[in-house]
């Protein structure tokens, strides 16, 4: 299916650990549920960090043991570490990302490691998905966050982030993916970044980008991607999430919306629209008061539209 | 200049037709002269409709008068009828737009008439502007509101949106226009009816767009325009606005993001985003309490950005 786009759901990981209430681990299942009983076809579920670190976070084993019983669910995570992978794949994700920030500088701030103390974890990580099985090989994404610039940096240049990528492949990455952490991607920039580091690592080894809101952008900078051959985005339910070490970085691309300007393009996502807006209920049951984003939930379907899935 | 997209700032007329509130004619003026002073080239600075339809716009003929006075700015203005033609020409526009809308039964709820009377209105006013000596004749634009659906009537036959515009243009327009009063466009449906709507009138003679935000797609809509031979884009200081008469339809385009998104992609717009910003101040004093969107005004630039005009 050339004309399918994968929607990564993102809100359970990025959403969460940026609020600071923890969801209920039975509304967490809730949630994720019924996000894979819309058709979603990948949830990144958690985040393997120090639960004093991430609170939010810390049933991440048991919500990847739970996940990984729903038919068909690609079930991600994201690792910091060595440690962080090794609980990875105990629990059985399906897909691990690891972020190596391009801003040395944020990459410190947040998880205190340089680019060469990164390089050396995803080294140790491919060694240790190498002892297992091929069957039981999670796919291992290096994903390069703040690659559109940081906000303690500003721009990073392109050099730097061919060079990160070109290191990822060869430390035995499945595939890199870009990470528009503090919202400033353009299209513009979107096209020559996703452009450069394809001809830099190969065309099939970038196919995922996750982008935020933060300038109003995200919608606009996925359709710039889709037209360079990217195929997964991140989006998260209402919008929820960001990055919270970012300072001033917020707003995930919302779900709903995404789901509506891919359908309505034509694309496939496999994604019930109709049932994910209800799924909003869970999310705000369970937290209540939080603010939830999106154009479509409040202004509704275009009077007539038929969605593709449900025509 | 090639690679100059024309914004023309629809706040005045669009946004405060919107808005209960009667905005005081001094703080029109303010509003106009700063935005006229950040560069904006064009301003639709009102309406030209009965006061107790409007009384918002009861003003209209002295702003006229006022922004005539402003070096290098092109006054717009709207109008229904051919009374309202005559008011604009009085006063002075340099353009006036007359809103034909695709559904009729819009139309009729909008200002109770139908294809056929508001074709013999365009002819009237095409014969009144011929009257006047070259010099002195406004540029004559038929603007097709819900092109991309209505709230009423759902989506309207891409056939009839062709036959109007050909009717617009043999009545005697200068060009023809796109609204998307009901903000029920997507990207690939832009791309398809500004495609269609050329080689229908000509390449020349659709230029320009009027999008709305309302299911958050605004600005992925002007990037899908941009590739298609689209260079004037309406857009609402702080997005303020919508269509009064087409219920659940919000949202103009914010003309803050809309300029961050072009300069960042490399297009030359002449507007100062800097000073842009701080004209917001005009329009909350006057309107204290009055909701303004925007993703720029609230996340600011990124860090290290240099908009082009400020280099």
């Amino acid at each position: 299916m050339s004309n399918f786009i994968e929607i990564s759901e993102v809100g359970p990981r990025d959403g969460l650990q940026s609020i600071k209430r923890i969801m209920p681990l039975a509304a967490k299942k809730a949630w994720i549920d019924a996000e894979a009983a819309c058709g979603v076809p990948e949830i990144e579920v958690g985040s393997f960090v120090p639960p004093k670190l991430l609170p939010q976070l810390a049933d991440t084993a048991e919500l990847v043991a739970y996940a990984r019983t729903i038919d068909r669910l690609k079930v991600a995570v994201l690792v910091p570490n060595l440690r962080g992978a090794e609980d990875a794949i105990k629990a059985g994700a399906h897909k691990i990302t690891i972020p190596l920030s391009a801003s040395e500088t944020h990459s410190l701030a947040n998880v205190n490691r340089t680019h060469v103390q990164m390089l050396d974890a995803v080294r140790a990580i491919v060694a240790l998905i190498k002892t297992l099985p091929p069957a039981e090989r999670p796919f291992f994404e290096g994903g390069i966050s703040t690659a559109f610039g940081c906000t303690l940096e500003g721009q990073i240049p392109e050099a730097k982030i061919l060079e990160l990528a070109s290191a990822l492949m060869e430390a035995g990455c499945d595939e890199v993916g870009l990470s528009d952490t503090t919202g400033y991607a353009t299209p513009g920039h979107v096209i020559a970044l996703v452009q450069a580091v394809k001809a830099e690592v190969g065309e099939q080894n970038l196919t995922g980008l996750h982008l935020h809101n933060t300038r109003g952008l995200g919608l606009a900078n996925v359709l710039a991607a889709l037209d360079h051959g990217i195929t997964t985005i991140d989006a998260s339910l209402g919008g929820i999430g960001g990055c919270p070490f970012a300072p001033g970085a917020s707003g995930n691309i919302v779900t709903e919306d995404l789901v509506f300007m891919l359908d309505a393009m034509g694309f496939e996502t496999g994604i019930d629209l109709d049932a994910l807006l209800k799924v909003r209920d869970i999310v705000t049951e369970a937290l209540p008061g939080e603010p939830m984003y999106g154009f479509i939930p409040e202004a509704g379907l275009p009077k007539g539209y038929n969605l593709s899935g449900t025509a």
